[in-house]
């Protein structure tokens, strides 16, 4: 029986520990999983159900005998490594940025666009968080009435920024509810001049300014919805912000379709029966998805479903899901059993 | 000389304590000012700029001599009362929603529309606090081209829930740091059955909900926008959403001009000369409002303008004022100030 090694780059971080998490609890057959990091993590130990894996540093060697390898360590990391690993014959899945928008590479969310695994050439994208769990509450929608546009404001969880940005929202969180002094050194985006506190704050800049005045992060939710939904006329535009909640990514949604016999409660039936979702809506007790409810959980939670008041054809909703798991580790290891189940995996 | 002797009902609330403190530093010439409030807070003393003043039980007799009577107590304390005061020679400007549909009732930005004025009854009502700094952002945009369409996703500060609300959210946060159990007894609405915790978390339901699967505070967006802009033809789509911040409310509002020579650098112009905005609008630095920068200020601030990436009169910016000043106490006072500056107060 086929069974893989499998292959964490960047196990250490925020979303690398979930990887870890997933692959253990996924369906996929495994013979050995590979923890590596950087030099400055080797030697650390993981434990996982019990499991202790000790921190390998990534070389290009690290990929022999590898089958799949997940990489979440930073765009650099995935230049300089996915394509040793791919030349060892493993199949690359990357959550990094590195790779999405180039045209041979598919960026897949399974439950969207599983048929564009087939024409890889050995590195699959993993979409930026704030876009998979959108796609996901948005693809029904699409199948069943057809998209033509989509408005979206995030409300986006510090973890989507790592595990130091957490710390440091934890201790500005108690430094100013004891009136002391803080520090910001992270956030918005660790790779810009500024930074500003975001316990007790928001901050309208994800990652660096790009063209036009939006981010990289919008820019990202725009380009990537495009090719994801292989609809270069759909009309996509974001506004990203950083919110202090720990994870679960939440989004306000406007969308408008193309079938003028949509209606809410057909919307919810098509969400209703999609795989990955799950619908919280009934204003009337109150029941609507929240980061603090989506933390830890698989589903991309959807609620607050409602037509617009003058637009026929539009509609706003309300998205939440956790961005350490379904916006990134899980998404990878869906792809993984996607690749397995269509039998593109190489042995 | 005029001299007015100004009555605050609700005075030891979060906005009537601001209130006082806009009074005191207003150009109004002012008598005295009475403070007022329920029968459990009287005797209670308030100080203001060094000078203490002594809470009274709010009964009709309180507005004996009274010329102009703050009210941000509690819908039914504006009914119950504002008549009352009326009937006594006050002109009541009330921040509640009780009168803010009435068609007899002018409802007020005075940046926006100050000769609604002209027709009062006795009561002016005070707009929403969302609605208030939506209306300053957009109100010279409207001038300058016309407006046909907004769609806003709020991010409200908690403060706008009260003083009780601030101080569980601060508990809840340092129970959470702590790992210990938090409770929720206020928000997302102290009028609902079901409460959350909002420290570290997102809450997309601010006052009970209503018809169409919108929630009051979303009407309130709707409605007021186009009573305040005279328009009943604008369309205007609304996401409330409470946030873990102290005060600040902040809005990622969509706009669709009607005049199709708008740019980017024409509606910052505009802006830079209008009443009552700082731009603050430089991605090169960073530059953009957030809640903990605005907290305090009297202004509206306006950054992150930037043209829809497929519809050309099509534009999103970022809008943040602090919720008890400009969004209540301040505007209130504006109105005061405006009535006496137009010779509309009767003495």
């Amino acid at each position: 029986m086929i069974k893989y090694t499998i292959a964490v780059v960047g196990a250490t971080g925020a979303v690398g520990t979930k990887m870890i998490e997933m692959i253990e609890s996924s369906t996929l057959p495994i013979r050995e999983i590979k923890v590596l990091a950087s030099k400055r993590s080797a030697g650390k130990k993981i434990t996982v159900n019990g499991l202790e894996l000790v921190v390998e540093e990534t070389t290009p060697e690290s990929f022999d005998g590898v089958d799949i390898a997940l990489f979440s360590a930073g765009g650099s990391i995935s230049q300089q490594f996915a394509p040793e690993a791919v030349k060892r014959g493993a199949i690359v899945i990357d959550n990094t940025s590195a790779y999405r928008m180039d045209p041979t590479v598919p960026l897949v969310v399974p439950e969207v666009n599983p048929e564009a695994l087939k024409g890889h050439n050995g590195i699959i994208a993993n979409p930026n968080c704030s876009t998979i769990q959108m796609m996901v509450a948005l693809e029904p929608i699409r199948k069943k009435y057809g998209l033509s546009r989509i408005i979206v404001s995030t409300y986006q969880a510090v973890s989507g920024a790592g595990i130091a940005a957490v710390k440091e929202m934890k201790d500005q969180a108690q430094q100013m509810l004891n009136n002391e002094a803080y520090e910001a050194t992270i956030l918005p985006s660790g790779g810009d001049k500024k930074h500003y506190p975001i316990s007790f704050n928001i901050l309208p800049q994800i990652d660096l300014f790009s063209q036009e005045g939006y981010t990289f992060e919008e820019w990202k939710m725009i380009n990537e919805t495009k090719k994801i939904m292989s609809d270069s006329e759909i009309k996509v535009s974001a506004t990203c912000v950083r919110v202090p909640v720990v994870s679960g990514h939440s989004e306000s949604v406007y969308i408008e379709v193309k079938d003028e016999s949509a209606s809410v409660s057909g919307i919810k039936e098509a969400l209703q029966s999609a795989p990955g979702i799950e619908l919280q809506d009934d204003p009337s007790i109150q029941l609507y998805p929240t980061p603090l409810t989506a933390e830890g959980k698989k589903e991309t939670f959807v609620g607050r479903i409602r037509q617009d008041i003058d637009v026929k054809n539009g509609y706003h909703m309300w998205v939440v899901s956790d961005n350490l798991i379904k916006g990134a580790a899980l998404n990878s290891v869906q792809i993984a059993e996607k690749l397995h189940g269509m039998g593109l995996i190489k042995k």
